[in-house]
């Protein structure tokens, strides 16, 4: 009975999110204590919403409060490209370079034997329907530079090659800003593997 | 655009909190998206009851919802001691050492002439009342060994002596587990002030 039961509740539910201990926790709802009640309340709607009008677009697997989402609907959008990503916030991030207007797929995941996770428990099949129905012209497998998503983006590929769509992988080699000093040898040998004409 | 508005509106008010940036708010926003639906309402509720059912508590300012609170209301405690603290944590911290079976008094704050806060902005008049109204026979004052904590504890002890109630402080020293080798010059000089008899 350290303390009254509504913030051992309140501490409990944010000790729940990644990375918040208790200490943390019991930080943050005392914090929540001296916050307007609005806040508060908008805060709870908020956490409400997000669960219950979200949902994932059936077409491209993206994080949605419509269906389709947004990106799928926009007509500006050039529809031949598409760009296969792991996550939603791997599709944010994309955005957020401004400068890709293709189109995107969201695996939710990447293909991983360890975890018993095959092509069928992500989102391939859906991509691959979407080949068939769309005019695709070439599809950019933008899933993460690790053992997973280059085992993803192989499997893709393969799969997808034979119908005569263009698959393309981005670029591995050494980040704007790097250090070559620094630089771990499997992302130099990349990076002198992927080089050009200048 | 970047993301659904829903999902906008959660990581604003995750980004309210204290020590929460917009990377680590949308990260906790995600996870949002994939907790139960169940424990998102938990969440939530605990958001809003923490927040309408908590209040501080009339005889000791200790938050709490009930009023007067468990500690003020426990007859097995002894009345006759009282500690004064700063902050609702202080009381939680002191009630996890499961030796103090006194009662409390929480200020709310710390005098600090810097921040325009002074005695009656604190909950010093409430302190006063009660010692008027209660047979307290000792007031002992653990405000946050501090600039502003030692100020307030010199200005209840001063209010509070000529009544013949004994006031004492909490003693300042190493820390147990600490290292005299790395003791900075002020506590290494308390704890020698604060010498005792073995």
């Amino acid at each position: 009975m350290y303390y009254p039961e509504p913030i051992t509740k309140l501490i409990d539910s944010f000790s729940k999110l990644p990375g918040i201990g208790p200490k943390t926790a019991a930080r943050l709802a005392f914090f929540v204590l001296n916050m307007k009640e609005d806040d508060v309340l908008n805060f709870a709607n908020a956490l409400v919403s997000a669960k219950r009008e979200l949902s994932h677009c059936s077409v491209c697997g993206h994080i949605t409060d419509q269906d389709p989402c947004a990106i799928c609907t926009d007509t500006s959008r050039d529809g031949s490209l598409i760009c296969v990503v792991q996550d939603p916030k791997d599709v944010i991030a994309m955005e957020k370079m401004k400068e890709f207007h293709g189109k995107y797929h969201v695996l939710h995941g990447a293909i991983s034997p360890m975890d018993g996770i095959g092509p069928e428990d992500i989102n391939v099949p859906d991509l691959i329907n979407r080949l068939k129905d769309e005019e695709v012209e070439e599809l950019i497998l933008a899933t993460n530079p690790n053992i997973e998503g280059e085992a993803t983006a192989m499997y893709i590929s393969r799969l997808v090659k034979p119908s005569g769509i263009r698959t393309t992988r981005i670029a591995h080699g050494l980040p704007v800003g790097g250090d070559l000093e620094y630089a771990d040898e499997v992302t130099l040998s990349k990076a002198l593997e992927g080089r050009r004409d200048v």
